[in-house]
């Protein structure tokens, strides 16, 4: 079964925004306006929503990317938009005259001059009539039903399939494709603070989140065939998922509507919405306000949400639901994701639009520093390490330069060097990746925002000590691919790279090139994956390695 | 200088929410439509911000009122809505024809069959361009300019002169009416609970919020023609206000745009925003969630905010603005308006369309209980005595029935009783405000929802230990007149009541009548009031004494 995206519910209900009527008449002054057939608006709404709204938004407020509205759109008009959108632009929007035909280049270029359609909301009713279980709790196993050793399974974003890949680790098989929302963007594994990092239940349950706001429940005990135990969904646009450290809870964030939601950890059953709409760091109102990123606290039982667009970072204590605490901290925009401290009390995420590192005090749930950096930072899964000047550090891959910035996260026993910038080792291009693992003696960051091929198919690993790099790693030379995402197995031996087959992305055509974390060479290739994206090995996520 | 109240800016902006148009078509599918000119479509909105939006919400999605979109109002038809407005409903709409006239009443009837339009938000810079400040805080006296007893002070809303009047509780003589904004609904005095009770600059300061969300600094130590201090505006529809137990912020809640904001206490600067916009108790988004009261905790450094359509009491911690605290608490809809106990501890609240009084418990920052009631409970500014049976207890008038209820609320001695309700006491007429002093013997309930006249212009009171009324008191017996609202004196030794001049609103014909709290005989009255409404004790209200 494979799953196909569509936007028919919304679309059917789709209604036109406010437009260019004057004021309660019933005449309507309707000047001359790009138009399209009904058809027409559909497929470029459909087209703009899995494309475009991820950087500009639904109501094309702009956040990342530039506002679309008509009164910034028209402006520009039919021929100059078309050229922004193949062709990109210095600002940094990408070029997509590879992913769009000219067809649906010329239909996005007219649908952006008209008023953006506003998609519904979703009702906590709406979200349990989509609830399902393909597995009843009491046939849970109550052991695991292979033997395989589940603590070195990756869990694998095949990203244009809709799917996620389980891949056994020691014999690097692929165990499943299961199944799961459009487009995932993270995979969250179960917890359980309060017992010890060996139980075995830990890590059992992986919790997908589909662009398409589909949730899903992996239980890695299970059969192939029926690892995916249940299912919902929880928004239209959505992207990212938590476990609340007692594993009782799910949290996801909904892009759109703008909101968050909490679920039974066992049956995904919707329990709890809160709107994530607001006021941002400038005073004003934001109805697109998305959640960008949601991660459990290791010490506290709360989640840290990140609110993108108002630059607020909300900590949200799930001890009580029904009375439910949230520190809503100012920060800055546009807060997209980050990683804890080696103590788990601080979590350092990207603000991209304000070229800053926000620190947040899980413990005091406050504000602890904001810390300037290159332009775009972009973390993903980060990296901490200890250097042997600064003490503990946290380094950041950007999305618009060639940089990885490194910073003290020690502020009780390195005060001098917390919560500033140590180093930056240049690299040859922008990349949105950085990995490394406490055993190993390399940092790894991909450069998958560089245009040229070359560059775009190579990571680079620098030494933590010389600070220098040690090798540019071309991971893949077939044309229309690019390297990204590294991910150490569970005793960080390895290093795992995707390869994404970004112009055959319809096709298993991707692979995972599989490193010798030490002498930096090729182990093996993992064959038969659609667009590989981010990869989680069991153990190492569980047990907050970075 | 009599202010008056003007939707210029507001109605300048206004645009038109999403109507029936079909998806994104050039082509727009306008059916025949009641019709208005600009001019009677600005009249009709102001006319319905005014009088008809505090019940069915601007966006007129229904909360106390019916939902009046054209969806539901079209099928009505504009003979049936203009005999509803002017004679009102069985299911509890009051009759307006004796406040609009007849092209008035057809004017909102066709109004509310056309798509309702969508006021602008207002962002913090707009607030500040609205902050002014008439006295500089260098040049506030170091002691009262006046030699009255400032500590018997009654502070009057003016309600229909859109000003507050400050009057001598000692010689029953008017100080000043002050320019306030249109139709106060609410006046709180500045506090401090860290210092004695008796601190001289506890009640010092006043501020007011009016309906058009002006916020007014009066300084009761001033001179007559000074005591308006500060003023700024934080919404264009608002309803409550509350001082921090520090003194340090003022906090008011709008009910259009939908949020709370924060503002320094000396200036009026505002300095904080949040929205209210959420997801309700049902688990359904409302845009239009608004922010029903707002009250200080005595013990705790905290505000208790009611977001009314939510249904959801939030208690927001102003110890650090910055990292902002919330509890959101699942109550019930739609919550109203409220007191605490004697301890200050527990909070206790109406839901109206719930018929249920919510009590908070501020100290775990949580729901504590929700207690039955008979329809549509509104305590105003509440009651709390002991009875002999069930101990401490509180109580209430209902908007609905004639009817006091009364339960238990002492949870710490009195457990048994406690969050039950102890008994009801049947009065002539529904009413609004419920009143008492520690020291007196009696209960006073007003029955201003009656619609005869001869019970909307009397009072009832009963006694404290028999549970019976003792005595009914016409407060006036002219034509267009109602009594409303009690307060007791600084000593207890008089209760004060208003008497409203609803069909003579525009002049100064309403009058405050003023009885002995033990013989209940008149004593005087104080006239040359316009709709004297709410009335303040400065001594009373900061000992919380109710």
């Amino acid at each position: 079964m494979k799953k196909t995206f569509t936007l028919g519910k919304l679309a059917a209900t789709i209604t036109l925004a406010t437009a260019a009527l004057s004021t309660g008449l019933g005449s309507m002054a309707v000047s001359a306006q790009p138009t399209l057939s009904e058809a027409e608006f559909d497929k470029a709404t459909e087209l703009y929503f899995q494309r475009c709204a991820g950087c500009h938004g639904v109501l094309r407020k702009g956040a990342t990317g530039n506002n679309l509205e008509p009164k910034e759109t028209l402006k520009k008009g039919q021929e100059r938009l078309e050229k922004i959108i193949a062709w990109g632009t210095e600002g940094g929007m990408n070029n997509f005259d590879d992913i769009f035909n000219e067809e649906e280049i010329s239909l996005l270029a007219t649908f952006i001059q008209m008023e953006p359609p506003v998609p519904p909301e979703m009702s906590l009713q709406m979200m349990k009539d989509r609830t399902k279980q393909y597995v009843a709790l009491e046939d849970y196993p109550t052991k695991p039903l292979h033997g395989r050793n589940w603590k070195n399974f990756f869990v694998v974003i095949e990203r244009d399939a809709g799917q996620a890949a389980i891949i056994d680790g020691d014999k690097h098989e692929i165990v499943a494709h299961i199944d799961t929302g459009y487009a995932v963007h993270v995979i969250k594994g179960s917890e359980n603070h309060k017992t010890d990092k060996n139980d075995d239940t830990v890590g059992r349950f992986w919790y997908t989140i589909g662009r398409d706001g589909k949730v899903n429940k992996i239980d890695l005990w299970q059969t192939p065939d029926k690892m995916l135990v249940a299912e919902t969904q929880m928004a239209y646009d959505a992207r990212d998922i938590a476990v609340s450290g007692d594993g009782k809870y799910v949290i996801a964030g909904g892009y759109w509507p703008p909101h968050f939601v909490i679920m039974d950890g066992k049956t995904l059953e919707p329990l709890k919405v809160v709107s994530s709409r607001g006021i941002n760091v400038d005073g004003e109102y934001v109805n697109e306000a998305r959640v960008a990123a949601i991660y459990t606290t290791p010490n506290e039982p709360t989640w840290i949400v990140a609110i993108k667009e108002l630059g607020q970072m909300w900590q949200v204590d799930y001890s009580d639901i029904a009375n439910l605490r949230i520190e809503q901290m100012d920060t800055a925009k546009f807060l997209h994701d980050g990683f804890f401290d080696p103590s788990g009390r601080y979590f350092q995420i990207a603000a991209n639009a304000s070229n800053k590192m926000v620190v947040v005090d899980t413990k005091e749930r406050k504000l602890e520093k904001m810390i300037d950096v290159a332009s775009l930072p972009h973390p993903g899964p980060g990296a901490n390490w200890v250097d042997k000047e600064c003490g503990p550090v946290g380094g950041t891959t950007h999305l618009g330069i060639g940089e990885v910035s490194v910073w003290g996260n020690d502020p009780i026993k390195h005060a001098d060097q917390a919560w500033k910038l140590c180093y930056t080792v240049q690299t040859d291009g922008a990349g949105v990746f950085i990995r490394t693992h406490p055993d190993s003696q390399y940092v790894w960051a991909d450069q998958l925002k560089h245009p040229e091929p070359e560059i775009q198919q190579s990571v680079q690993v620098f030494d933590k000590d010389t600070r220098e790099i040690v090798k540019t790693i071309r991971v893949t030379e077939e044309e229309g691919k690019a390297a990204l995402h590294m991910e150490f197995n569970q005793d960080g031996s390895e290093v795992w790279v995707s390869v994404w087959n970004r112009a055959d992305a319809s096709n298993p055509t991707g692979e995972i090139v599989v490193y010798d974390s030490e002498t930096l060479e090729e182990i093996t290739r993992i064959k038969g994956l659609t667009t590989p994206t981010g990869k989680f090995n069991v153990y190492n996520r569980m047990n907050h390695k970075t």
